[in-house]
């Protein structure tokens, strides 16, 4: 097994779990939040920048790379982690969400899924063993499975039919890594991912068989796509039940720090998500007391940092003020010290999850976390004494 | 006076100089680049990197701050250099090249010039009295006299006019600081600036009054701005001679990096510029063996730094491959990467200057510099070894 998941302590009260796994890049301690370097880039953000958060590992997209520089390129640029700067873990998409929401036109059979460049319309075709040969190419430390993604609310013979191609995808995608270590190649680890959408039947149907395979992971796939919060938490806890204890568990695309604390209850290893960053970018952050839309008019005079509870470099530099100024000013300092905080902000989210399992108290720490979440503390503006 | 600069010493071969002048920020060495904080920020950069690269002054811009945030608002986060976070000097200009070069509605009088916001179309004056008030306000370091520039080619009685009204405000400006200083503001050093065109004639007659004022330093003002490079300086060593040795001398929106060695071997010691980070932001940047368009396809898999004799954090971090490929994708870490290496590149030319004053070799500086410059070496670009 290319990854050595080691689970070091279970929550008595709740599913939530600690533990690290090691990848040919350096090790990785669980809870974490992995920041999405969509093609290469953490958007505004140096490697040193990410590390500096508290970064171990970082996803990258597939089928943006696989477009542009291409997975040649990357492969003689010496591999995406010497391409992009960063000598840490990296986790590979396998294209299947990008090609399923920005291509316009697209054709899937079991074979795979034809579609058109979103960059120039080139007519192109991704397959689970394609998926693994450019993930593989990228030089990735975890590689995700090609699955089939459907669009919710959907029939049932619809989600029962993209769970029966996920899982003959699955099985060739784990055969094309074999062939692939034939040839010296492959040696990154492979992720499943369990489909089912809200449907639990589905899901335990979809599990049975994709958790015989030798996969070195498990990925919860097709939620946080407009199902609800509640009704997703509720699959989280359902696949959790079902994955094996000794494989790390990853919830794709959630990274809303209440969901985060929620999900690592149930169980939950591994997240990513653009959304801490993409509203960074557009003003809005989150901290320990909520939502704070620094953009606003009103932060024009508050001097006080973006999250007076943060340590990151942003609030320990900055204030709210002068964050406000430079989204006004269209500035993109602005958008690289929120995207700082933000990337901060998470990584800490976890980091504290983390310690609260080991202290056998994630329980007390998520009513905590929620609660001064709720609170609202801080995020009323202020004006400065002399105004 | 505000500013007690020290001359340390003299080419014997050129004009070059090399000197320091103290401000309440800190010391500043010459010859001195300015990168420009234009809004409070130079753009992408934290005022850490600005350090980083060796900055020890930077330019901020009057009007911009002026409408946006406004000088009050400034003031009441302390002033611009805690509201931008940079602990070194600060220079402002008067504003008075914004007026004229963003306001689309103006009308100069002796008493000011009115124009319109260009962001909002407000109807505002600005005077060489509140031109001094804002940069008071601002809190800057180092603040410019306001002067009349007037678009080139103009007719000499235009040229006239110009500098018997930039010398009627020079006037008024130090009478304002003098008011200021009354009520115990105003510490900040002034600069005046001398006009009067192309015309040699008229420039002599502006610096015989302008040079008679207790300013701190003089500016060498209504040059590069299309008049062409061989007369720019030929101007620049006509004003340096008339101007006192014991005062530092400023060539405003002078950044390339040929003009600056040139500039510097005439007698010039300060100069600011947004064309080096404006062409990084857009994929080009200076190097030492010329002009470097990164964002050409041709370095889509030349994997050396932009520039090998650099030792700036993106040079020692990225190569041209990545750059490119940052460019090609729209990713602001390219402008950003860019960015670095450009205000580096800037700062270590004027750096490099002040050693070989210093060690009285200037002439052999600038000879090898403009060579070395025009070489193209390392520009070509390089595939891999395995494409």
């Amino acid at each position: 097994m290319a990854l050595s998941f080691q689970l070091e302590a279970e929550d008595s009260q709740t599913a939530a779990r600690a533990g690290r796994f090691a990848t040919a890049h350096g090790e990785v301690r669980t809870p974490a939040f992995m920041p999405v370097g969509t093609v290469g880039s953490v958007k505004t953000l140096t490697p040193d920048e990410l590390a500096g958060a508290g970064t171990e590992i970082l996803l990258s997209n597939t089928y943006h790379l696989w477009l542009r520089p291409g997975v040649e390129t990357v492969r003689r640029m010496g591999g995406l982690h010497r391409f992009m700067g960063w000598g840490g873990p990296i986790l590979t998409d396998s294209g299947g969400f990008q090609v399923m929401s920005l291509s316009p036109l697209r054709r899937v059979t079991d074979h795979g899924v034809e579609f058109r460049s979103h960059l120039d319309g080139s007519k192109l075709t991704l397959t689970p063993e394609e998926a693994i040969r450019i993930q593989d190419g990228l030089g990735s430390d975890i590689a995700m499975s090609f699955d089939e993604l459907v669009e919710m609310p959907a029939p049932d013979d619809v989600v029962r039919a993209a769970v029966d191609r996920t899982l003959l995808w699955a099985g060739r995608g784990l055969a094309e890594r074999e062939r692939l270590r034939g040839e010296g190649r492959g040696a990154m680890a492979l992720f499943g991912i369990n489909q089912g959408g809200v449907s639990a039947a589905e899901r335990a149907r979809c599990f049975e068989r994709l958790g015989a395979l030798p996969f070195d992971g498990f990925a919860l796939g097709g939620l946080w796509v407009g199902e609800g919060r509640s009704l997703g938490l509720e699959m989280v806890e359902h696949d959790c039940a079902l994955f094996p204890k000794d494989r790390p568990r990853y919830l794709m695309g959630v990274g809303h720090p209440l969901d985060v604390v929620e999900a690592v209850a149930r169980g939950v290893d591994l997240f990513d998500c653009v959304l801490p960053t993409r509203n960074a970018r557009r003003g809005t952050v989150f901290i320990s007391t909520g939502r704070l839309v620094v953009k606003n008019a009103a932060y024009a005079e508050d001097e006080r940092p973006l999250d007076p509870e943060c340590d990151c470099y942003t609030c320990e530099r900055f204030t709210r003020a002068y964050l406000r100024h430079l989204f006004a000013a269209r500035e993109l300092l602005g958008m690289r010290l929120a995207s700082i905080h933000a990337v901060h902000h998470l990584l800490s989210v976890v980091r504290r999850a983390r310690e609260a399992v080991l202290a056998g108290r994630y329980e007390a720490f998520r009513r905590e976390f929620v609660e001064r979440y709720h609170s609202g503390e801080t995020l009323a503006p202020r004006q400065p004494a002399g105004a």
